[in-house]
């Protein structure tokens, strides 16, 4: 068999393999490259970059939607799927791994839960260019149209110029309203946080019980962050390094009397 | 009732309540402050920053080993713990919170993996210096006596001086050898990876079915990280950034057409 000239490209998700958002993502990726998805078999949003240890895994070749790509739906989280298509299914090394179309925002530290762009994350540590969409409508009937041709430009730019080592993007778009978009902004991640975060509740047989809930609350004000640009109506551009040192602070703990 | 002039400290860890590794640290803790335990009720390792978003969470008040400790065990993730501790438990905000200390290493990009460290992370995100504590020890056994001095002055220099915003502390102790420990370096991160990652089976009805498994590689020949401290019998620690952004790489990005 031929091998083709084309891009490979893995496409993987956290809302799970039937989500209109990876969706929209496979068709865009389709034009441009031999499409293999590697993606979850039901919802696993807020998964982080959580892996199954204790666990097996499952991984079975499915047919979602009509189109060229080849589709695996896969027991784990994010990041499992990730591994598995690199060590199992991909042929040879994807040029270019995309995860999303998330269903909701991953601006600022939603980085850090978010199981679409830990599955970007993992393909920077595994060398590939990696790029996690998201976009800031939870509904399952979001308009992804408008998205399209700047995710199209993303992956096209990706693929061209390639990314550092040990750098993903995180993209986030606005929901659709009657204005266009503005253009895409490159930013910082916005220091923000959550807060109030559990409803406490009794169950039937009167024992506690806790929902995770809260709200976003974003206390930095620069005009240079992901918050900023999405509140503005442009595409959030984010450079995500999977290196966490605080670099600015060896310094300062180099003074510690330890 | 009077309240306590001593640091208030909220331990947590990923290996579960009744693991030896988050005893010893509750040991170390008791000296230093009045110490609330919320732990996993069971393993929770390679969780990543996981959250609990489709089902609820169950805390109940436990006593595992003797002490003035309070303790809660949580059927959540040890982000969920921290969270969880934060909003419906401490009586005020901590001075501290330490996880671990975890059986086996979380350098590296492991720090990306481990639930010991995404719960201080966690406690970062909410403004308070947090410390995660591990150890190159995977056994049940492993001896932490050695380790407890050195974990007590690094949690009483956080204590007195704090760390700065959105910085916590991953700290890793080596294995205990003949040798004892030369110190602690300060370090950054290794650019490290995880090779070889499924072992590929059949059930037995013929199905196929993986476990995740792998071999650590550090290919980062740097003696300014953690793998090189870790190697050379030092303990190490990492300032670890919840800012994600890729700081470096702000302007080139700025340069792409999009």
């Amino acid at each position: 068999m031929m091998e083709s000239q084309r891009p490979l490209i893995l496409v993987a998700n956290d809302d799970g393999i039937t989500a209109p958002g990876i969706r929209a993502l496979v068709k865009v990726m389709n034009t441009l490259g031999d499409v293999i998805v590697v993606a979850p078999d039901g919802p696993q949003s807020g998964m982080g970059h959580a892996i199954t240890i204790e666990g097996i895994l499952r991984c079975d070749k499915v047919t979602i939607s009509k189109g060229p790509q080849q589709e695996y739906s896969c027991s784990g989280t994010p990041v499992d799927c990730v591994k598995l298509a690199m060590n199992q299914i991909v042929p040879r090394k994807p040029d270019l791994i995309v995860s999303g179309i998330n269903h909701g925002s991953n601006s600022s530290i939603n980085v850090l839960y978010s199981g679409t762009m830990s599955a970007a994350v993992e393909g920077a540590l595994e060398g590939i260019p990696s790029v996690g969409f998201s976009m800031l409508d939870y509904s399952w009937d979001a308009d992804f149209s408008a998205a399209e041709p700047y995710i199209k430009r993303i992956a096209q730019e990706v693929l061209a110029k390639g990314l550092p080592d040990g750098v993903c993007l995180n993209v986030n778009i606005p929901k659709v309203s009657e204005e266009p978009y503005k253009g895409i902004k490159v930013c910082r991640q916005a220091r923000a946080n959550w807060v109030e975060e559990f409803d406490a509740r009794k169950d039937p047989r009167e024992r506690s019980y806790y929902w995770l809930t809260g709200r976003f609350e974003n206390f930095d004000r620069g005009q240079d962050t992901d918050e900023w640009a999405l509140e503005n109506n442009y595409l959030s551009m984010v450079p995500i390094s999977i290196d966490m040192t605080s670099h600015d602070q060896l310094s300062n703990l180099n003074g510690w009397k330890l």
